[in-house]
């Protein structure tokens, strides 16, 4: 910290959860909260923003100090945003100055000397003005960012925190799925389609290329987001599958676009009443499968279920997730400012990884997308490379406890923090 | 078996898988193939049927004899039909006399004098009318059926295997998904709509109530295929409900109908040609959502993915599944004929439960839906007696071994079984 900044030795933190929730953005989060606790010379009290930096603007605190040493190691296998989460991304300093003014006010208010926010590419920029704007407004905080998205599209770290839990959702999905198929084949459905998310980055469906190991095994195709959608040769693939395997798994991405450089997933359909159909790129691809070549198929759209899938997470992104955490708060405590903790790998096989800082400028803004040489020259499967890379992300199995059939999930207390503005802001 | 029968004291057995695949059919096959190999005395081999009924007709028969001990243990935990399944229903011994009088000339080649027909309601009808025609044939066969269904819709059992590993699914994934919009909703998503499986019967449905235990809790509205679906009354449902609970999670069984009797999932779109739109339950339920409250929202298909997720399988579904199979084969060398296991519930909480015959007859073609009394007054949830029946069977885990991250399923060797006849039959 520098030295003019009049703010007393032992500050206050903030953490914040931000944009879509995933299977372990909690275990972060117990991470985080584990790691304040340890470092109580530094650190007073850890608040949390409910609904993340909503809950910071709007002075709506959450006590952690609060919650019991049994709740915090429940988080680890805890899916979703504990605190609440929030779609909220602030945009330039200048645009948005009124907003960046009120957080620094309310840190002010509470003491906040640390940020830890958690999130994806935007939160990162975020984090990164935030410092920007407290040095500026004389009330210097240290800006931490934890790395979080199911994506896999920050830049620079290895791999991020929440995929590894939703690529083995899928991979094991699409391994069961296809066995279901493969054994209706005969005389039922012949074609079967699986949406996942990725709306620019296609790592999640490159995931389900683990469930298969050649070319002959599912998924026959993965449709990319990277890859613009070709009809004819996509339709021929199909048609040359069923002859030969006689069935064709499908996995593709919510972000596939065709060549007018459209999603497919909005379609060409209209309601009743002309409106435009609200869409799917599964359901658009069983339509295409249909009309050009008349298989029975069936359809899924994982949707959230594959981001929540905590019961099927991966070991490896759990103990990942809780180690950025715990990184994020070392790092701040050693005055490290406006940085990310992010993940290096050191081998293969065995699977090794270190955590390093790195700036929150480099990520900000920027998405790492599958790179071609992770896709077969056809443009529908994974490469050995891309094989190689993925499968330790997805190691290990992390099960939550059970009662009664169902996994036991901790609701945490969330008690809110007395206000101590008396100005309101509207969010 | 009647004493004017030629065959020998010792004959062979043939088993078929019917209909979808479940999580746990394999697990009866396993019960079904032990069982057999217990009893060599008065079981030679046990043969398969390559995708069900349709190997028989066309003598294409699995050796199960050439799978080794090991094998047999990990079908216990594989998902789907490991001989391949078939859709393909046998009509009235009038209208299919050709068909039935094939399968008695092959069982007759291959010695058969047992024969296990693992399905639902249309399997169990074949069965019974294998058994009369066999008898009518003087080739008299015992016939035993072993009950299967995701739907549930058996009469008598209790409960039907393959139900409660897709319950559980459906309940943890509602569980789940409903922690990741609660914590998102605020400033993202409103209302989340999961469609399950059930055409006609809504347990599946029905089994996500789990996920909660009050009216408060998610899922806050399931729509049963037995209430038919009122848009204002559902409309007005999920205003309060997100007014009151800052969203909505809604469940839908893929068989709800509209007043004018038709699949909602029919639905009112067309695509660009004017051609009816493929449909979806829950995309209809999601269009509803957007047009009349136009809150965000999401949508899930589960699909295959219900049925085939033998990752988190029910313990209890595994174990009845792994019983049937056995108590088929033991009530078949007791000489009862055209009956099948039942489960029948000795308590709820402990839950216990022991396996009796029941006739063929009283099973075949009838659907058991779910009561009114398991659903609340307004239609929209469970009521604790349907709790009360449903929680015992998402009981316990059975997890699958793990490697590199994924499930190990088996694949078997399925060796064919020379053919002892000249004439072939097209299917």
């Amino acid at each position: 910290m520098p030295k003019k900044s009049k703010t007393p030795t032992v500050r206050n933190a903030f953490y914040a959860q931000s944009g879509g929730v995933t299977a372990v953005i909690n275990a972060s989060a117990a991470g985080v909260i584990d790691a304040c606790r340890k470092h109580r010379k530094h650190i007073g009290t850890l608040y949390a923003g409910r609904h993340g930096i909503v809950g910071a603007l709007t002075e709506d605190l959450i006590d952690t100090s609060q919650e019991s040493t049994a709740s915090i190691k429940a988080l680890r296998h805890t899916p979703s945003g504990a605190f609440g989460s929030a779609r909220y991304k602030l945009k330039s300093i200048e645009q948005d100055r009124a907003k960046y003014e009120r957080l620094i006010e309310v840190f002010r208010a509470h003491n906040i000397g640390y940020f830890f926010y958690n999130g994806g590419n935007d939160s990162m920029d975020t984090a990164h003005k935030v410092s920007a704007i407290s040095t500026e407004l004389n009330y210097p905080i240290i800006c931490v960012g934890v790395p979080k998205t199911v994506d896999n599209d920050l830049p620079i770290t290895d791999c991020c925190p929440g995929f590894g839990s939703v690529a083995k959702y899928v991979a094991v999905s699409t391994q069961e799925a296809a066995l279901d198929v493969a054994s209706m084949a005969r005389t039922s459905t012949k074609v079967f389609i699986l949406e996942v998310m990725g709306r620019h980055a296609g790592w999640i469906a490159a995931a389900a290329g683990l469930a298969g190991g050649t070319r002959e095994q599912a998924p026959h195709i993965i449709l990319f987001p990277e890859i613009t959608f070709n009809r004819a040769k996509f339709v021929a693939r199909v048609k040359a599958c069923v002859a030969k395997q006689g069935f064709c798994v499908i996995v593709v991405s919510e972000g596939v676009k065709g060549p007018n450089g459209k999603f497919l997933a909005e379609g060409t359909t209209v309601d009743a009443f002309g409106h435009a159909q609200l869409g799917g790129a599964a359901p658009e691809i069983a339509r295409i499968v249909k009309d050009d070549l008349g298989y029975k198929h069936h359809w899924a759209v994982a949707d959230y279920l594959q981001r929540a899938a905590r019961h099927i997470a991966s070991k490896t992104d759990v103990d990942q997730a809780y180690a950025v955490g715990q990184a994020a708060v070392e790092f701040a405590i050693q005055g490290k400012n406006a940085v990310l903790p992010v993940i290096v790998r050191q081998s293969d096989k065995p699977y090794r990884w270190t955590i390093a800082p790195a700036p929150l400028s480099a990520v900000a803004n920027v998405e790492k997308k599958v790179p071609r040489r992770f896709v077969t020259a056809d443009g529908f499967g994974i490469t050995a490379a891309c094989r190689r890379y993925l499968s330790p992300l997805i190691a290990g199995e992390d099960y939550p406890p059970f009662k009664e059939g169902l996994p036991v999930y901790v609701k945490l207390k969330n008690k809110a923090v007395k206000r101590k503005l008396k100005t309101r802001f509207k969010v």
